[in-house]
């Protein structure tokens, strides 16, 4: 059990063979996958459906699973290991209950907000975070009693820090980057980032484009990011959660980012998938990652830990719970 | 594990702490309770949901078990052991994957068909029943591979029998009577009734007024009944399912039997609860019903399979597969 695996904190593909080939052939051996943004309860079901039927056709190449130990079965088994979580709280309404029935249904990973506020708080591009709400107090409650770990990524850092102090279990950013590293609303100031470190939890790095600067940003320059990072809390809560966006026709970016909330009203403004750098074009780069960092001075077993074992220890001490 | 449980079949009560205690003052140890008539999918595990709540609070009385081996811990522990189940395959639509999706959660028994018709086959109350149909064969599958059991109590004949026929795994009638007893569309023709025996199926006695021919009906006439269907099908294959409708408004009665697709037009149309025979006015009675069958004389062995091992060899059968 103690061997290293490969994972990847978080990828929004749409899922298909050749994007579970694609993703295999970076070494990865375990992906949470996004599952649910802006579905409601119905929704997000028929969409975990739809992966429980792609796995039932793909059983050779990929399977959910729900703890470590699976993980580590499927990686012996040669096939792809999934966790499947949501990037939203919508599909979870108002009732805690909820937070119960989707971790049986194999939901292991759910964001309390995406990218607009909800009933449990706010997102991280409201003009104005109330933090999290009485509601959101008892679902965080509830997805720890669940063994569902709770993901600020797209929260507002008020919401996220409450989200920190209030759950019983470490928590994930699971895909975001230090603020002081590329300043962009969806990345995180060093306090909350601190505080996330400080009770256990861990910060996926991510390399979607918009959130290291662009394409142009050079290995070596993201490899430091991470260097840096793990100097500041440790090297034990530092991951990857690439957020590769594998599969997916040009125009799903609009539902990804906006839902039905603010269609875009002519076709200028459509947004297109941002260009990704050629050093990490997708998880099939996963080895020119490991190979920067090792380039800025990762030891091997620190390299390990970030590619992967952190994630694990995390997920054991949540899921488990 | 081969001591005696007492287990009812099926029950559609409005489940309070008083009702728990009431069920369990008759020695009952299992129950089969009904969370969904006619709900679609996000109804159905609001219900579900709504259960767990109940149990939540009441974890001293009342358990949610998902197999034989965990009915026997729960009367070890003096808790009430409850199997959820659906009257209805509305909740799980088109798509095959919701039986495993809800047997995730706890739902062990899908009826296919409520009292109307649906996209599975026909219920017993059409004028025309055109059998299972191409989406109920592949429900069929997906239950079985799911380890539900099939449930044709408020079924049409045909697609009953074609169910029979379809299933990998022996089918029930949880709730329903030999019609040649009481001719009513809801109970079961002989054919179908050896049917579903001779395939190592189960029809569970009611207790429903309706469906013995009134309140008036006596004890022993009942149990003669029962004692005329062991010696036709076998003993094995006989048991009880009382359909106890406890703790209802009396205007449930209207939602239950007919949702939303046949309300009553005027306030003189709404049925009420029928009366129940004094000897059996719910499974508070269940001792009584124990006395009636040595009375016309089972033997305490037969009498026990009857009370409760033919459902535990039934469900240990079918949800273990």
């Amino acid at each position: 059990m103690n061997r290293s695996l490969v994972v990847d904190g978080l990828e929004i593909n749409n899922w298909t063979r050749p994007v579970i080939d694609e993703v295999r052939s970076g070494g990865v051996d375990v992906v949470h996958a996004t599952v649910g943004v802006w579905e409601d309860l119905a929704g997000a079901m028929t969409r975990i459906g739809a992966f429980r039927h792609l796995v039932r056709n793909n059983a050779d190449a990929i399977r959910i699973v729900r703890s470590v130990e699976e993980m580590y079965t499927a990686a012996d088994d040669g096939v792809l290991a999934v966790v499947l979580g949501f990037q939203n709280a919508s599909m979870l309404g108002d009732d805690p209950e909820m937070a119960g029935i989707f971790a049986d249904v194999g939901i292991r990973v759910v964001q309390l907000t995406y990218n607009i506020a909800n009933h449990l708080g706010s997102s991280c591009y409201e003009p104005v975070d109330a933090g999290l709400t009485r509601a959101g107090h008892r679902m965080v409650a509830a997805l720890n009693d669940a063994g569902v770990l709770i993901d600020i990524s797209h929260v507002g850092n008020v919401t996220g820090r409450h989200a920190v102090d209030a759950s019983a279990h470490p928590i994930a950013i699971t895909h975001g980057n230090p603020a002081s590293f590329c300043d962009k609303a969806r990345n995180k100031p060093d306090d909350l980032i601190h505080a996330v470190a400080a009770r256990g939890g861990m910060i996926g790095c991510t390399l979607y484009p918009l959130f290291i600067g662009g394409s142009e940003i050079t290995r070596r320059q993201y490899c430091e990011m991470l260097a840096d990072l793990a100097e500041a809390v440790g090297v034990a809560h530092v991951g990857i959660g690439s957020d590769a966006v594998l599969g997916w026709a040009p125009d799903a970016l609009g539902w990804m980012r906006s839902g039905r909330w603010d269609r875009p009203v002519d076709s200028s403004e459509i947004p297109d998938f941002p260009p990704w750098p050629d050093w990490f074009d997708g998880p099939k780069d996963f080895p020119s990652l490991a190979e920067g960092l090792t380039e800025v001075g990762f030891s091997d077993a620190d390299r390990a830990a970030v590619l992967g074992g952190n994630w694990l220890r995390l997920y054991r001490e949540v899921f488990g719970a």
